[in-house]
């Protein structure tokens, strides 16, 4: 391990240089190009085992251990967003409209330079190692579900992956057994009312106030119906009825999304939505089409693997705050490879020491402590060797 | 004419001699039955046709006039309010928590006196004059309704009656062709939840959210589904769900009213509310029971009939304001005789000179003015004498 | 008046003629240059004293006749609605996206020609008739204001104008007294929330839950606060709050209208709204803007002039109804001449005969009944001739 | 730790013998004279260092081992409620109204043959026992805050308490670390509206109409404002408005309550309450009452402590299950006790094998697997005597 990290130490500038050339160059969910080719070329040159379009844009590098072992997988996820990068730095996005505002680059360099390293210590190593670059985490259905079912994780015992988190300190690792991440799913209503003049209500049936009644309705899903222990949040993000101030609203259309860390109350939160939009309509003598989109599933970390990592973090001089997380209500397609293999799934702190207050993930000028990336690495590669014991 | 309002002017003290007797001795809808005995006495006195126990507590008077003629019915209601007196006067009530707080003492007073002053005239008098003494107003189902069913407008050609109005000026006189009085409905919602203790939410079918978003969403009806131009009330005037704190109801208890002008209006109303609550107990997961009580129906007042009372006011020497009426949501059960057979009800202003605030009807202090007695009974009597021209 | 109705009925043809000129070149709200310019060349074509230009687009003519009496003014309006015209008929609207579909052409030739039979007939009248070509009904502020302002009731004993109307059957005069049409009014309300991530509620204030609230809590000033026998409609048209799902609303964006007839409710309403708007914000912890613009006022008509009206359309003989027309929640600017002049604003029936269900108006394909026209011109002149008596 | 064992086995005997005399004599809250004497003397007459009158009911006793140690103290309540008992066994309460309906009666046969085997085996114990015998748990301000105030707490090092659980199977302990019960609250809001006839809405404010904009507003509390991984409650338990049906509501009456894990969310909900009061109350003009009572605070475990008593759990042969608990959204005021010293509260199960489904606590046929007594004894034991370890 000792021999990893000096390794790792020793490359950090390329991992920085790595970074700044892939922030410079983003590339949006599913369109992931250049950087699938980036990753792929990176890894043909040391002449390590690499297959691109694996799910799509994804790309799968594989490190043979020249001792029997057992195989572990590692995930760097590699898309961008569509945010302008406001930020004043040498290497800002040169794309407009797009941007690492998540610190998938950051995943990106840390993960390439771990593999490299893991390389040049083939000859000692136990097992193999699976080095998983998902594209497309940002925008459902995400790459991690077509990876999988392109056989990504076949034969891997157990994965491991991080989030650099830019609000959290460098020098803390940030783990939790059980759900860590949510399901992030999306709702849709259409209320149909009949439209008509704003002066004659009677001859209508106002789709607005039909809207706002389940707006207000499904409020009582998380107040009175889900299990207080239990967290979930329906949210209506989007309610447009566009008309004529003169006129009552023929209909409306309302978007949301739900979030919740088990599946039954998943299945629970879908079908109550139903019964309060159908009573809702009925009352209000509206018709409605309503449609529920299952977004990633929660992210449910192994108790034994998270034990496992907490354990590897100890390990690295630069870890020092490793703390339990509170579960956080937004979603991860890594979810899906815990469907299938044993893993967890952990923070990294990436908060540079004397900042207070960084701006948050998806922010026109987020950024984050490139040292995180070295400590990103370090785990990770911890969690490679130390499972093959 | 001349002769009968002379005739009224000199028995006006016997008037008020017999409205404070009555206002003595107030007795409870359905239970008049020493008024009743009262009424009947006076007129048996005068050798005057009369007929008990007419409908319940009802009484009918006939006075045949000698000569050939129509019939012309007049009303007058007879019974008293659950409120205790709290005026100041030498002929304040003598039963406890029972009281002629709506002015049916003086209607009673006004119409004895005209019956026996068109006694007098009979030998002169053109047709029949029928005096309806009516029990039970306050109170629904009402004394009407079974007074007619008794017999009370057999023979009749038209029927008028009034009202004396303590917050409108002496000498006015104020009528309306059409809807005057409303539909007065009762309805009664018991939302059946599932209890449960209030910190487990999740166990349980809120009854008060249900019945708070029952309440919020009925007062749609109104402000949505009937034509603006058509009067109409929805109120909740109970709602009990009486439980410990730390309890989520198991139930809620709504009782209120409609009020309407017209017989469609109120057939949608009762089915609105219908289609209101079971959507609403849909969303809630609730079930419940809904009972809707029908009143009095509006009390409508004919055209021809209106427009000759507004003549006979005329004619009478203290009335010095003739006016249209606004609708009043309240209801009275003179709407019953109108079903039946032509005529009209008015109000007869009842506010002393220079008062400007008057007490309300049904007010524990609530008086009026005595003077308005007498124009009631020279209105009605001019009617009675001009329907033979 | 024989004479007058036999002259119209030459010329029925004519009016036809111009109505159908006028529907095939419609023009919009405070743009109907080429429409005056035609009604002005009308007049001066026939000598008759005309001014252009009043108080925009507006047209007035003036009949003087030689003898001495009372000036009388008759208002027709002239714009065209933003709607494309779907009927099919050889005199269908050849601007596209641009209908007469009010029926001001109907008004507007009815009117043109009643002030050539008048021209003709001057020799023998009284007085003065003032003949008021108004642009901008359609779209507020209007053209009435302005024309006012611009002098057109200089010297004017009173006001008539009529609407023609296509779904009401031909043959019936429709009058009221007191307020016909409504006050119109507009108002607009954002609501300044905290925008945020869908899955953290707690870290925003939610623009559309505070906007549905709103919505559900301004149904209660119809319901609750207004006077049930004074109508009243206060509608939210159109609630926009436009954002990606997994989103928790920055603010929301409310328009409606309000309708009263009293000047008192149009008060009140206005400053409920903002005492809901208040409250409601509060309980969100949000702000707002909040602005309520004055539209057309109530049209009230005056009573002895409606009583006028009722005669004159007795001596038309088309005319076989003449009947109390319900409030309009509708707005018309013909409001603004009846506070300054007394007046009347009568509706005259348009639906030929046979036809059950017309297009109502402001639909892609309204028509209405070309007789109609002889019938507004029969029943405004008979008004012209009798005024002088 | 074998001998304790053991002593408790050859007094299970006694201990259901005393279970089932209190279970017929139970003694509501603040009023549990007898049975504090019954404690009181059941040490007394065993020779046991023991103080009545503690801070109300309450017994506290010693037992002094013979060798120098730590003080711990073991805390069993014994209040009853007022719920008639439906059970058909022999034991049943002889106090009509009055039952243990929630295990009180099992906590405290428990403890004090517990402290009697160790006062048996004080020659070679180390350190001091304080038995706190404890009335009025179910009753806030409860007996625990007044006992301490009275000292029952002096020189102790840690406590441990437990709860008897009927709806969890017999040989099963449930821990938690951190909250494990709710902090428990209680509201007061009284809406005061104006009050009126149902058929005048216009006249009134309707205080029925405004509480259930309230309660539908305070379910946003849960929803939208507290951290959805931060579990809370508000439940509105009480609502009344009690007129006749035709009146408009003069004022409503609303009770609640609220339930938290941290005193920071505790702050939070109750200034968050009055915020959505006083909005609902402006935006319906009215006025009112509000007041937040503070109950119990959270039961918040320690961790040393906790990890302790799993431990000692462990050497229970009785014990088959030793599992995390949910956290409970239900009050307890041994809270108070983990506010001055260390220590932990945990439930052991109390349901018979073989029964799937008991009745649940506080319901008027509630029993429990009187086996679990000694489970209970003997893990409160084991923690007695390890804790000198």
């Amino acid at each position: 391990m000792e021999r990893l990290f000096s390794k790792l130490n020793d490359s950090y500038n390329d991992m920085v240089e790595i970074r700044r050339y892939l922030h410079q160059h983003p590339e949006l969910s599913f369109q992931e190009y250049q950087t699938a080719k980036y990753i792929e070329r990176f890894y043909e040159d040391l002449g390590i085992d690499v297959r691109g379009n694996v799910g799509g844009n994804g790309v799968v590098a594989k490190i043979h251990g020249e001792k029997p072992g057992k195989t572990i997988a590692l995930r760097a996820d590699f898309d961008a967003l569509p945010i302008q990068d406001e930020k004043d730095v040498p290497y800002k996005s040169l794309t407009p409209g797009v941007m690492h505002a998540c610190g998938h680059d950051g995943h990106t360099a840390s993960l390439l330079v771990l593999g490299k390293a893991l390389n040049e210590m083939k000859a000692s190593l136990k097992g193999t190692y699976v080095l998983i670059h998902q594209h497309a985490e940002e925008y459902a259905p995400g790459g991690a579900k077509a990876m999988i079912e392109d056989g990504c994780l076949e034969g891997v015992d157990a994965i491991f992956g991080t989030h650099l988190w830019a609000t959290t300190q460098t020098g803390t690792i940030q783990y939790r057994t059980g759900p860590i991440m949510a399901a992030a799913d999306r709702f849709e209503v259409t209320i149909q009312g009949k439209g008509g003049h704003g002066a004659q209500p009677h001859k209508t049936k106002d789709g607005i106030v039909a809207a706002s009644q389940l707006v207000i309705n499904l409020q009582q899903i998380v107040s009175r119906r889900v299990n207080p222990i239990d967290p979930a949040v329906v949210s209506v993000g989007s309610l447009i009825a566009d008309n004529a101030f003169n006129v009552i609203a023929d209909k409306a259309k309302l978007i949301g999304t739900v979030r919740t860390f088990s599946e039954q109350t998943r299945d629970f939160i879908e079908s109550e939505l139903e019964k309060v939009i159908n009573g809702t309509c009925l009352s209000n003598d509206c018709t409605h089409d309503y449609t529920y989109f299952r977004g990633y599933p929660a992210v449910v970390n192994h108790g034994a693997e998270t034990e496992f990592l907490i354990e590897c973090a100890s390990h690295v001089p630069e870890v020092k705050i490793i703390e339990e997380k509170e579960p956080d209500m937004g979603g991860e397609d890594f979810a899906y490879y815990l469907q299938h293999v044993k893993g967890t799934f952990f923070f990294t702190g990436a908060r540079p020491e004397g900042v207070t207050e960084a701006y948050p993930h998806h922010h026109p000028k987020f950024d984050f402590d490139e040292k995180a990336m070295l400590i990103s690495a370090k785990t990770l590669g911890a969690a490679a060797l130390k499972f093959q014991e």
